[in-house]
C-alpha cells in the first residue's frame, strides 16, 4: 500500500509538471513565407480539391490514415467507474501516448461530455472524416456493445473497443500458451471465466472462436447457461447459447472443480488457493482484475498453478493489452481495412502466441512481455493478411513489407 | 498563373510524402514498466481521481489546458466553398500545426460530418471536456454567427471563429498602422468595408468598436443602411444600424469617393484604379481577397494609394491572421480565460499596431509580418491582461511573465 501511495504520487507529480503526456508537432518544413504557401493557404488548397474530388485521397494527404481516436465517455474508467469525461482524460491520454510509442500511430484523446449511447454513437459518426480508425475506450457495460455494434454498422474505418478485445486477445494469446507449455489441448481444455463484463464476455467468446469445447462463464449470479431466468444483456446472452452444453447452474468455486483453466476479470479475492487445489492436473490461473488481482501471482503457484499470470507488470506472464491495441491498428491502418473482424483478433492472438516457441517456453514466460518490439510489427502484418483476404483493405501490400516498416517506425521512437 | 501550378504541384507532393503536417508526440518517458505504471495504470488514477473531485483540473494534470481545437464543417473552406468534412482536414491540419509553430498551442483538427448548425453546435458542446479552446474554421456564413454565439454561451472555454476575428484582428491593426502613415485620426476617417460575409462583418464590427465614425459597408446589393428592405443576416442587421449615418443607398464605387480607407474582401477584381482615383488624400487600400485580391498591389500604388496591402505574402503590409490566433489563444489559455471578449480583441488589435513605431513606419510597413516574433508574446500579455481585468480568468499571472515565456516557448520552435 506504502508502495501504492508513492506510485500515486510520482503520477500526480509527473501529470502536473508536464500537463499531460501528449503533445502535436508540426512535421513539415514551416520556417519562411514559401513553406507556408505550400502547407496553408495558397498552396493547400490543392490537397483540398483533389480529396474533395475523392475523398479516400483524404488517408493520402492528411494525417488521417495514420491517426486513431481514443474516445470515452468516462462512464467506466479503469476500475473507478463513472468518473465522468472531463476525469477519464488521463487515461485517454494515457492511451495515445502508448498509441504513438508502441505503434508510431498518431492518436488523439477525446472526451464526450455524454450518457446517453445514442447521442454518444451519433456524435462519434459524425466525427469519422477526422480519423482513420476509433478506440472506443472505458465505456460501461453492456452499453458498450451496442455502442460499438453501431458503429461498426454505420462507420468506414476500423471501430474497436479495446476493453472488450484488447484484454481479449492477449489473454487469450497468454492461454494458448500456458495450454502449449503444459502439453494440454484446446479442445478438450475446461475453461471457466469469471467476470461478464466487457473485458470478460469479450474472453469467453473468443475463447469460443478459439476451439474451446468447454467453457463456462461466471457472472455474479453464477455461470450462463441457455434459458437462465431474468435478464442477461446481449454478450451474455450469445455466451449462454454457445458454453455450458451440460447446464451447469452453479457457482464458480463449483465450476473449476476439475478444469484446466480459470481466467478472473472481476475482483480482488474472488479466485482462492482452494479453488485452484480443487482444479485438474497442471492447472492454468490468469487472475486479471486490475490493479489487484483475483488471487496474487505467488498464492496462485503455491496453491498449485501451474501456470499463473495477472494483468500486472511486476509478475510474470504479464496480460497487457499494450501487446495488442498498437499492433492491430497498425496492420488495419497500414492496408487501410475498413474494419477489425474477428478474424483479425484471431490472427492477432496466434500472431503474439507465435512468438514463443515451444522450447522457450517456461512457467514464466508463456506470453510476451509489453515491451518485446516484435510484437506490434508481427500483430500487424498478421492482422493486415486478414484483411486482405477478407476484401476489406483498401490497399494490398505484402505483409512482410509491413513487418518491416512496422519494425523500422516503431525502433524510432525508443531510445534504446 | 504558372506560379500558381507549380505551388499546387509542391503542395500536393508535400502534402503526400509526408501523408499530412501534423503529429502527436509523447512528452514524457515511457520507456519501462516503471514509467507506464506512472504515465498509465495503475499510477494514472491518482490524476483522474483528483480531477473527478474537481474538474478545473484537467487544465493542470492533462494536456487540455494548453489544446485548441480547429473545428469545423467543410461548408466555406478558404474561397472554395462547400467541399466537405473530408477535404476540409488539409486546411485544418495547417492551421493546427500554425498554433504549435507560432503558439506552441497543441491543436487538433476536427472536421464534422454534418451541415445542421445545430447538430453542430450539440456536438462541439460535447466535446467541450477534450479541449482548452475551439478555433471554429471555414464555417458558412451566416450560420457561422448563430454557431459561434450559441456555442459561447453554452461553453466554459474559449471558442473564436477565426475567420471573423482574426482577420479582423490583423485589418484593423493595419488600418491603425497606415493611418498613423498618413497621419490622419479613426475618428474622423472615412471607412469603406467591400464584403460582408464573415471577415468583412467582423471587420467592420470591429473598426466602429476602434472608434471610426463614418463607415459604409457594402454587399453584393450595395450599401447597408438602416431599414433597407429586403432579409440582412445577424451581422448585417446590426452593421446597418451602426454604420452609414447619412443613410447612402449606392454601390461601392459612389462609397469609396471622398473616403480615406477602403477595405474588400470580396472578389478579384471589385476595387479599380478609378476608383482609388476618387478617394481623399493619401488613401489606404486593404485588398484582401484570397489568393488574388480585389486589386494587386501595383495597381493600388500606381493608382495613388498612399498605403496598400493585400493577403498575400508575396507583397508589403500582408493582412495575415496567423499573426492574430496564436497569440490570442496564447493568452487565453495561460490565464485560463472563460472567453475571448471584444475587449480582448481590441487589444489585440493594440498590441499588433503597437508593434511599430511611428517612427518605424514606411508606406510598405505599417503593420508587423507574419514571422516576426515579437507579436504572439505581445498579443498574449495583451489579451491575458483584460481578461484578468474583466474577471474571466481563473489564474491572475503578471502580464510581463506571460510574454517572457510566451517568447521562451516560441523560440524552441525555430530552428533559428
Amino acid at each position: 500500500m506504502a508502495d501504492t501511495q508513492k506510485l500515486n504520487e510520482e503520477s500526480l507529480q509527473m501529470h502536473a509538471a508536464n500537463h499531460g503526456k501528449l503533445e502535436t508537432r508540426c512535421k513539415v518544413p514551416l520556417e519562411n513565407g514559401h513553406d507556408l504557401a505550400i502547407a496553408y493557404t495558397p498552396g493547400v488548397a490543392a490537397p483540398c480539391l483533389k480529396i474533395k474530388d475523392d475523398p479516400k485521397l483524404s488517408f493520402e494527404y492528411t494525417w488521417r490514415g495514420n491517426v486513431v481516436a481514443v474516445i470515452t465517455d468516462g462512464t467506466r474508467v479503469l476500475g473507478m467507474g463513472d468518473i465522468g469525461a472531463e476525469a477519464a482524460m488521463p487515461v485517454m491520454e494515457g492511451k495515445s501516448v502508448l498509441y504513438k510509442k508502441f505503434g508510431d500511430i498518431d492518436s488523439v484523446p477525446i472526451c464526450i461530455d455524454t450518457k446517453d449511447p445514442d447521442e454518444f454513437i451519433s456524435i462519434v459518426e459524425k466525427l469519422q472524416p477526422s480519423f482513420g480508425g476509433v478506440n472506443l475506450e472505458d465505456i460501461s457495460s453492456p452499453k458498450c456493445y451496442q455502442i460499438e455494434a453501431e458503429l461498426i454498422k454505420r462507420c468506414q474505418i476500423p471501430i474497436f473497443h479495446d476493453d472488450q478485445h484488447g484484454t481479449a486477445i492477449i489473454a487469450c494469446a497468454a492461454v494458448l500458451g500456458a495450454l502449449r507449455f503444459v502439453k494440454k489441448d484446446i479442445s478438450s481444455a475446461r475453461c471457466v471465466v469469471n467476470g461478464c463484463g466487457a473485458a470478460g464476455s469479450a474472453i469467453g467468446k473468443l475463447l469460443y472462436r478459439l476451439g474451446v469445447k468447454d467453457l463456462i462463464m461466471i457472472d455474479s449470479k453464477g455461470a450462463l447457461y441457455k434459458g437462465r431466468p431474468g435478464h442477461m444483456d446481449m454478450a451474455k446472452e450469445y455466451l449462454a447459447g454457445v458454453t455450458n452444453k451440460n447446464l451447469y447452474k452453479g457457482d464458480l468455486a463449483g465450476a473449476v472443480k476439475g478444469a484446466d483453466v480459470v481466467i478472473g476479470v472481476s475482483k480482488p479475492g474472488a479466485i482462492t488457493a482452494d479453488m485452484i487445489r480443487t482444479m485438474n492436473d497442471k492447472p492454468i490461473v490468469f487472475a486479471l482484475a486490475n490493479p489487484v488481482p483475483e488471487i496474487s501471482y505467488e498464492e496462485a503457484k503455491a496453491a498449485g498453478a501451474a501456470v499463473a499470470g495477472t494483468g500486472r507488470s511486476d509478475t510474470p506472464n504479464q496480460v497487457n493489452n499494450v501487446c495488442v491495441f498498437p499492433g492491430v491498428f497498425r496492420g488495419a491502418l497500414d492496408v487501410r481495412s475498413s474494419a477489425i473482424t474477428e478474424e483479425m483478433k484471431v490472427a492477432a492472438v496466434h500472431a503474439i502466441a507465435g512468438l514463443i516457441k515451444d522450447e522457450e517456453l517456461r512457467e514464466d514466460y508463456v506470453v510476451a512481455g509489453a515491451f518485446d518490439r516484435r510484437i506490434v510489427p508481427e500483430v500487424a502484418a498478421a492482422v493486415a493478411k486478414v484483411a486482405m483476404e477478407q476484401g476489406i483493405a483498401r490497399i494490398k501490400r505484402d505483409p512482410e513489407d509491413i513487418k518491416k516498416e512496422a519494425a523500422a517506425r516503431i525502433a524510432k521512437n525508443w531510445n534504446a
